[in-house]
């Protein structure tokens, strides 16, 4: 573990909170917003936890988040709906489209959102425990329509975004929680890695001429490379495939998308919530569920030292010790944060303690 | 081109419709599977076309799949329902599923039929066109709970079966048609390898021990190895993720999976249907699609000679090439009609050409 400095998960969420509202968000925007991040840290997603709330006080301080007034509901017919979000906060328009989508997936079984505009929406995984606990399968996925780090599969230009699809899934125990993207790595991650001197753990990108590399440094410069779709040179047409869908489907339903060259730093947004009671009940599906996990966590390793790990369950190992033992934050945030704290008036939390 | 027989498509589907109107199945149902199978062959998916015409034959000769009477409708609630499908053939019910889907859908802006004891469905890409072309955005995935070929990632044993999902999505021309398993290859393409002696193109199979090859002949003898999750040795965890996904949507849903051990060949099957005039019109949807299209088309490509290529859109140009000029049938699947056309007192076509 690292040596970063410890802090109470509830001080750091009031204290991000605080640094919310006096940036002019209302109380329950600034809450949902600061719990959505520090969730991110405390599973473990620290480049898209409080990594972030230095570039969203910026964009509030800019306009470029919108603080104020409702977001627009374009169209909304029995299972589905289209908002606008106006650029409000993204977080908060994520969270309240999960909420509605629920409702409509208790009346009819699958709920669907989608919105345009919305501003960034975070780590995707944040959202999903509390409805999977509750019963619920959650689909959530996005693109950013005013940026482009991968190419189609065989092409050298950069046409779409990394491409996440998180999905929650109700188990007898831990749900699963996947994180996943259609291009073989995400752009903080090689940005980590590129700013720690290591390589990639694969050949995951490809320069300006089309060669494969695990070098993150093709990536910047006058003539940067792109990450390639996942499957990477010799099956990325998975990932390509992956991407056409998640593009599509975010865009095309919303309205929103490359066509209208957005410059706004957002993201357009589906939220699909499956109640598995108008199926063949909860029960039902989590004892499926409790099997297939079972068959991998049973699985003969090929590593011994590696048993096989479900996704979402070293994450919530994680934010329970963390939630015990407070959460570390590395000193690259803490000095953004202490930036934020002095600029806006908010004092800093209190340390917990040193692990 | 190969040197393969030609039929004419429409010959070949009666053909195929009698054979299984003889083997026992009513018109309607037999006059489906007969499309849904050439279907496939037009469109160049030759391992789940005619080929399987001998094996569904041999299943209702064993009454391993039914021949008469409904699927029953174990839930309808709204925009979802739950069939059991009573090991009825795959392709007539995932036909109906479609047709079902898309009438909640157009009510209520998404349908979802899930099926648990279907019958074998065939290739998912031939259900695609026609709904993609009336502006409905179709996804398809199943898993067959009585086969296991692929390990967790990170894993020895094999847990789950490949895995696919097909999505279809109109465009401004020929629609998209993707057809992506959860693994880097499917059983049947490992399969065509090693009868042609031939290696994969990458390292997407491990042996027993979970070193990784690329030689098919790894999947089989004593001890044999599995196919990798998508993303291979380094970055599997992805096609696991979308593993779990399916095999958790169909079978959590349906409540047929892998805990009840069926033994039947079959499928516990999920159908997605999305009406895009329910969000913001299927002009948009359509624009925005054209435009990520046209962004593939005109990117620079990797290698000059393979300019890159949208999913299906091969496929499509296949299938219009094998309209007007006869679909090549390979001299394997012919020799297993002539024997099912002999049993069953049905006239071999006649052939239209070589080519």
């Amino acid at each position: 573990m690292s040596d970063d400095q410890r802090y109470d998960v509830g001080t750091l969420t009031n204290f991000a909170n605080s640094l919310f509202q006096v940036a002019g968000l209302d109380a329950s925007r600034a809450e949902v917003c600061a719990r959505v991040l520090v969730e991110a840290d405390v599973l473990g997603h620290v480049t898209h936890g409080l990594n972030l709330a230095g570039p969203y006080l910026r964009e509030l301080e800019a306009g470029t988040m919108t603080a104020d007034g409702d977001h627009e509901v374009v169209r909304d017919k029995a299972a589905v709906a289209v908002w606008d979000g106006r650029y409000l906060p993204g977080l908060w328009l994520t969270q309240a489209a999960v909420e509605a989508a629920t409702l409509k997936a208790r009346d009819y079984g699958t709920g669907t959102i989608v919105i345009r505009r919305s501003h960034h929406i975070g780590c995707l995984a944040s959202y999903l425990e509390a409805p999977a606990r509750d019963g619920l399968v959650l689909e959530i996925s996005c693109v950013d329509p005013s940026l482009a780090a991968v190419p189609a599969h065989g092409g050298l230009n950069a046409i779409f975004t990394p491409d996440p699809i998180a999905v929650g899934i109700p188990t007898g125990g831990d749900p699963i929680m996947i994180d996943l993207s259609a291009s073989t790595t995400s752009m903080g991650t090689a940005a980590l890695y590129r700013e720690r001197g290591d390589k990639l753990p694969g050949a995951w990108l490809q320069d300006a001429e089309g060669t494969a590399s695990n070098d993150p440094g093709v990536l910047v410069g006058d003539n940067p490379g792109t990450i390639l779709p996942t499957g990477g040179m010799d099956h990325g047409y998975k990932g390509f495939s992956l991407a056409l869908i998640l593009e599509t489907f975010t865009q095309g339903l919303s309205g929103l998308g490359r066509i209208d060259n957005p410059t706004n730093w957002g993201a357009s947004v589906q939220v699909r919530v499956t109640d598995p009671e108008c199926f063949c009940g909860v029960n039902e599906f989590r004892r499926q569920a409790a099997h297939l996990i079972e068959l991998c966590q049973t699985s003969t390793p090929r590593d011994a030292a590696n048993p096989v790990r479900l996704p979402g369950h070293s994450a919530l190992a994680r934010k329970r010790q963390y939630v015990a033992d407070g959460v570390p934050v590395a000193e690259g945030i803490l000095s953004q944060l202490r930036e934020w704290s002095g600029k806006l008036g908010v004092p800093m939390p209190e340390v917990e303690g040193r692990p």
